[in-house]
């Protein structure tokens, strides 16, 4: 019998689990730095947790189920969620701000496309306790410094607004601005007249349309186009937030990032609880991958999850949509999988397997990556495994080496041999791997 | 509202997350220069392939559910049945052995207990390929020099071997070996005289029962147990296998690990696979937690997953029984969770901010953990927050620093100050943090 894969699954093998832990690290060297600090919250929560602040659509694409003791539980869909409960239930007292980050799977039941897997892996940051302009721009300086710490150089950041696309909703006289933004959301997933008519659908007349039209043109270089978004919107609250879109721009070109930095007001980030600031990272891809990450303001969602009133800012990197456009650039290292040394006692003899055994350990114990012969296959055929696996060294025990205390190191580049002593095979090889 | 955490569940907040990815990078670097290769599957799989080779037990602790497609699935309780999923399904023609190792999380509805979790990690590895006593040997010297890579040294490895107690079974004419093994894997759950009572329970007579308790005294030092061995046995299968025994402890003496080594023919392993070596590590504690890991020899378990007969052997290490003991005993160093520079602007004004941010990024490119002052706060708290955290060194900026392009350093243990050039405070503070 053979059991096969779940659908939208995954097994990362050797190679590819190298190459993900090389970006992950990069993405976590650059977190560290920024002083966030590493926490895990459990694969599963009580599905009242996603219930409480979710849009319908992850809800619906919850992995949920009873457990053996009949709780209703559920695979987590994001991290924030869980990040909220754990703030809630420990560190509402503690010094402000809080600075998390996570390194970790997440499971929705959404049909798997080019990016998209039913278990797929997030890097995030969450910081929350300040409402300032400045924790967003923190935030995303780090979001757009992760992506070139991966060696990325060819993407943009958008940055959206909640509150402008609520007074812009409020503007065209429309209640339900949820709906809208959903709609605007889309945009890019629908050809103009497509987009149109589905305005149209909602119940905009020619002048909304237009409206909407001129919002989604808010796209570009910052200096350029927010001063469109100025004519644009009266309210007093729209100019203020607009102002502080001002701020934001000119922190992030402090931070050296405002190369990478665009405004996109037609950006509103699918889930309900942003309220401000929203923004995603593009790359451009000829693999049909969107956005590979994003983030905004939640300042209501500790609240949901009964805190305290607490702003927060954060956001994921999706690594299944970053990481085959990385890939596919050519950016990540080939991670190095084969062994320097590969010991090969030449009989069956326990003494010879001994002394094998003795030299693999002493190399590794110098920090030296080393293999020994473990499948009593015949010299030839230990030979043709050592070069089919690429090892570059090739350490020889034969009976009569251990009569006289030497082994043969072979270069398996050359086929040259060197007999030396058995106790000076670590150093040997020391010198031949070079620093 | 609030929800909670479930049951048996945990988080993990920072200091802990640093020390768990300590002791995981410990041992990862001890299984790479073994030349183990890393691999992860699923978070969950077809209920069907755990079922395929469990014990009993293990299916009643399975996380079984039907997901959104019908499929009835479960999350992992193990790493091996998707391993070896993996291995049927992609590896049964690639060059031999195949070592893979995976550090990852699994789950099982049990009683949640000291060291008991129902989502826990593992870090374990899989040797596919051989059937060699080498490949044993490797196995378990890794195992050892694992826990020793954490820094533990008060442990030892535990062998014990399937064939000698079904010999044994036979020895006895007992039917239901797999019974008798399950019983005498509790004897050390049990006293002497429940001990007794359970073997007269399951059917044994007196001579029956005296045999077990002999059984189970061959325990200890390999040199003066495995002798013992040798007369308690009689069949020629149960001789060659102590033959194998004394290769095996030879070997693991040749790797420089025999200090730890201890033989125990008492020790099965729950698990039903096995089919020879079995090995457990313990740890004297004062915190009720038995095994830290175990493992052994499977060369059955491939076929029952639709392959090719294949031998193998593995183990894994079980990261939530470890930790607390190297935390009990002091072996985990502190992370440092602080940052080393805090940078704060002296008002509100835009300038400040910006040159604040000009300079914390400065410092994070030159690799130092850099905060700076994202609520907003006056200086006196700013400087109170630095405090709580730890920091040693504050960078002020104030207006008049700015308009003379300077910023104040402050040595926050001492108090003392010094003005320094904007653009000498990457130097500056490299200095004084050193090497």
């Amino acid at each position: 019998m053979k059991v096969e894969r779940v659908k939208g699954t995954r097994d990362f093998l050797p190679e590819e689990m190298a190459k993900r832990r090389w970006v992950l690290e990069r993405i976590r060297e650059t977190f560290e730095r920024y002083n966030f600090h590493e926490v895990l919250t459990p694969t599963f929560e009580y599905t009242d947790l996603f219930r409480l602040r979710s849009g319908e659509e992850v809800v619906k694409q919850l992995y949920a189920f009873l457990d053996k003791g009949g709780r209703d539980i559920s695979l987590r869909p994001d991290m924030t969620s869980s990040v909220a409960r754990l703030y809630v239930s420990a560190f509402q007292t503690a010094p402000k701000p809080i600075k998390w980050y996570y390194i970790a799977n997440m499971f929705r039941y959404e049909e798997p496309q080019s990016g998209r897997y039913r278990e797929f892996w997030q890097a995030g940051v969450e910081l929350i306790g300040s409402d300032r302009v400045e924790a967003d721009a923190e935030v995303i300086a780090l979001f757009t410094e992760s992506y070139l710490a991966t060696g990325l150089e060819d993407f943009t950041v958008n940055i959206g607004d909640r509150i402008l696309l609520d007074e812009f909703a409020k503007m065209l006289g429309v209640e339900d601005d949820i709906g809208l933004m959903r709609l605007i959301d889309k945009k890019d997933k629908l050809s103009r007249e497509e987009f149109v008519k589905a305005l149209r659908d909602f119940g905009l007349g020619e002048e909304g349309v237009e409206k909407v039209l001129s919002l989604i043109e808010i796209k570009g270089e910052p200096s350029e186009v927010l001063p469109k978004a100025e004519e644009l919107f009266t309210s007093e609250k729209a100019k203020d937030e607009i102002k502080r879109l001002y701020e934001l721009v000119d922190l992030l070109d402090a931070y050296g990032v405002s190369k990478w930095i665009r405004i996109d007001l037609g950006i509103a980030r699918g889930f309900d609880y942003y309220t401000s600031v929203v923004f995603e990272a593009i790359a451009p891809n000829d693999l049909g991958i969107g956005s590979i990450g994003g983030g905004g303001r939640y300042d209501n969602l500790i609240e949901v999850f009964g805190g305290k009133p607490t702003p927060a800012t954060g956001f994921a990197i999706g690594i299944e949509r970053l990481i085959p456009i990385l890939e596919w650039k050519g950016l990540i290292p080939e991670p190095k999988l084969r062994p320097d040394v590969y010991v090969i006692p030449i009989g069956n003899e326990a003494e010879l397997k001994k002394t094998a055994v003795g030299v693999v350990s002493a190399l590794r114990r110098a920090g030296v990556r080393a293999d020994v012969e473990l499948t009593g296959r015949k010299l030839r055929k230990a030979l043709d495994y050592a070069g089919k696996l690429g090892v570059p060294y090739v350490v020889l025990i034969g009976k009569r080496d251990l009569a006289e205390g030497r082994v043969t190191v072979r270069d398996m580049e050359t086929g040259e041999q060197r007999v030396v002593k058995k106790e000076g095979v670590v150093e040997e090889i020391l010198t031949l791997l070079g620093p």
